[in-house]
């Protein structure tokens, strides 16, 4: 029997009713003969209010009490989806990430899941019964301790299962019809993509078109698993993400990703000496601080100011970081600042078109935004501009690349 | 070091100010000198709000599923009472029941601990951490399933993880100052008692005072841990629990303890011969219903009529499979009836004081209130009569044994 993955976000498992409705999706795929194994985030706000009770007795909660507390929120979704499913009649069985097989670094709030050992899962499935799961989650290999894969973590536990699965595809069910050239809030002509490659969605995914966790659509392309981006609210096909040779079309740029969520740090007069860059973006990395873009120039004879953003929330936990290494390399000082966006575009073809940037570049002049940072990549290419700039620069750079909807093409849905 | 066992009820642990207090008492045992291992359960009424949500998806939810949804609510608590522990500087880790290695059958929703491998708990007091322990859950031996204790299972936990680590005593933490002599809700007079032998306490427990879940008492009997159940809200010395050589006085009865949690089934007319008794109550037993009295009375030649009662919880599965049964067993019709409560005396010294049964028989008619079913045992003395009359039996009864807080002697003091 073929077996088919799929994952239900928190939106989606939000209210006793999401759920039933989930329910009854699920009992329909299974109906149609397949073998379903179904990742559960947890239900609406659930992570949030935990982690506002974690604030409410302690400053800075230890990480592995943090998982210890945020597992429960899937912990509770997948039990209720179970209960809903056997109310329709399908045999089915609900499993936490350590139940599953899902082996985790240490790394607590934010492991990474190192392999999948499906074992549980075959025999479940083997039974007849439909297969929930918690996301999210994970076992320590070191320590077998519950771990969590921070926020997204659900869609990486879902196309791993999917690839020690073997399933054809892997079906993400999410609020949003599929993935769009720019986010529909911002251009209402925006478009829905029948298809991109994981290399494209991965860019767009990282800068801001939080459609998908990166480390799920990385995850993908490492294994050949064909994720399907689709509604949980319609039946209709969303956007399937896969290889690059298996997506046709003749699109240079494929959309417009815009993020809100930067700050960005400026270590001042740092030696411009040998090592110096490493020193600073490995205490970084120690600490798990994702470093985004990374400018460095060079200001007098000996010294430089080093550039990079982070994300908004991991702002003072890098400045903590930081402050001590700037400290003892003599830097003059570290600045910082939170009201920036960036806007990127990203596209596979555009590394052998050339003017893509200079396009892009004009689009923005010609509205007389400022880029105050540029950043670029094979296919994409990023610019760190006012934050308040960021709904027009977005607008303009989707239009002076045509990816509006055709004529007569019916408008890209977006629910909720 | 000295190991202290403690449990904490979910009243303790209600909010974040309660788990911030709760962990400063805990501190200061730890700080006493004491190797603390702290038992909590589940925050306030979150198991009955995960109950509720439950009952909104599925008409009958799988046991193993509700299993599975319950267990999160002490694992919520356990983390965040780390978290707290940690916040005012020592060293702590929580651990769910599975973690704590508390090994239980299989009987999904009432499971019973078979026994505890308390090697982890050692090696994390070992390292001198406080260890916080979810109450009310452990693993299932055959499958390594996550069961739950049913209600008030933290006290068992707490009871047997003192035996399993030969711990002194066993401090039981709620929001009474400890045993009385009545509830003193109904009889305000009550008096606190210093201590309690196992027996008389798990009459008391099991007769609807509910300070202790009977199966810790049984626990704590069978291995010999004292039990001192105390207030959460002072530091006032509670009430021991222990072996009935060790407890001193001149009390006949101890309490008054009464129950409206009661429904009553007749059977009508069931065939006199033998086995009736066994079909009818093996399938009960199957099922896991708790019968408490059991009365049979031969009507007619070949007939009786068999009468019981359950918890009004257990009523409509009770009816259930009773139906099926009497009809097998030829029986004219099944009854029931809930407006109905128990009022229970509990000594150990009345086996040797005759008398007693008349006393409490006097007291009542004393009042006009009408016995409907009568059930002793060595230690105890229980009548059913209708709902509206069990205050006023309970006071009655109290002042006939002379229960109440003696001239001078300041008023017990119940918190809440």
């Amino acid at each position: 029997m073929n077996i088919l993955v799929q994952k239900y976000g928190g939106s989606s498992v939000g209210t006793p009713e999401r759920i039933k409705a989930v329910a009854s999706r699920i009992v329909e795929s299974r109906r149609s003969g397949n073998s379903v194994v179904a990742v559960v985030s947890a239900m609406g706000d659930t992570t949030d209010e935990l982690i506002a009770l974690a604030r409410q007795v302690s400053s800075k909660p230890p990480k592995r009490e943090m998982d210890m507390l945020l597992s429960t929120g899937e912990q509770i979704s997948i039990a209720l989806l179970a209960m809903a499913i056997h109310e329709l009649g399908e045999p089915v069985i609900s499993l936490t990430g350590p139940q599953v097989g899902i082996i985790t670094d240490n790394a607590h709030t934010r492991a990474k899941i190192l392999r999948v050992e499906p074992d549980r899962v075959r025999s479940e499935l083997a039974k007849g019964r439909i297969v929930i799961v918690a996301g999210f989650q994970g076992l320590s290999r070191d320590d077998a301790e519950i771990t969590t894969l921070g926020r997204g973590g659900s869609d990486t536990t879902a196309v791993a299962l999917a690839a020690a699965l073997g399933a054809d595809v892997c079906e993400i069910y999410t609020d949003v019809d599929g993935v769009f050239t720019a986010d529909p809030r911002v251009v209402p002509t925006a478009r829905k993509l029948a298809d991109i490659s994981y290399g494209e969605m991965l860019e767009m995914a990282s800068l801001g078109a939080v459609v998908l966790q990166p480390r799920s659509v990385e995850y993908a392309s490492q294994h050949g698993v064909v994720i399907h981006v689709r509604s949980s609210f319609s039946s209709n096909e969303g956007t399937y993400v896969r290889g690059e040779k298996t997506v046709e079309r003749d699109m240079v740029v494929v959309g417009v990703a815009h993020d809100t969520n930067v700050a960005k740090i400026v270590v001042m007069d740092v030696p411009d000496r040998p090592g110096v860059a490493h020193r600073i973006f490995s205490a970084l990395a120690a600490e798990q601080v994702n470093v985004d873009m990374i400018v460095q120039s060079t200001k007098q004879e000996n010294t430089t100011d080093l550039l990079f953003t982070v994300t908004r929330d991991d702002l003072p936990r890098t400045l903590e970081i930081i402050d001590g290494v700037a400290k003892e390399l003599g830097a003059s000082g570290v600045l910082h600042t939170t009201g920036l966006g960036k806007v990127s575009i990203v596209g596979a073809g555009m590394v052998s078109n050339p003017g893509v940037a200079a396009r892009m570049f004009e689009a923005l002049a010609q509205r007389g935004i400022n880029i105050q940072v540029i950043s670029t990549s094979e296919i994409k290419i990023s610019c760190l501009i006012d934050l308040d700039a960021v709904p027009e620069a977005v607008r303009a750079i989707h239009e002076a690349f045509n990816l509006s909807v055709d004529e007569g093409q019916s408008q890209a849905k977006v629910a909720g």
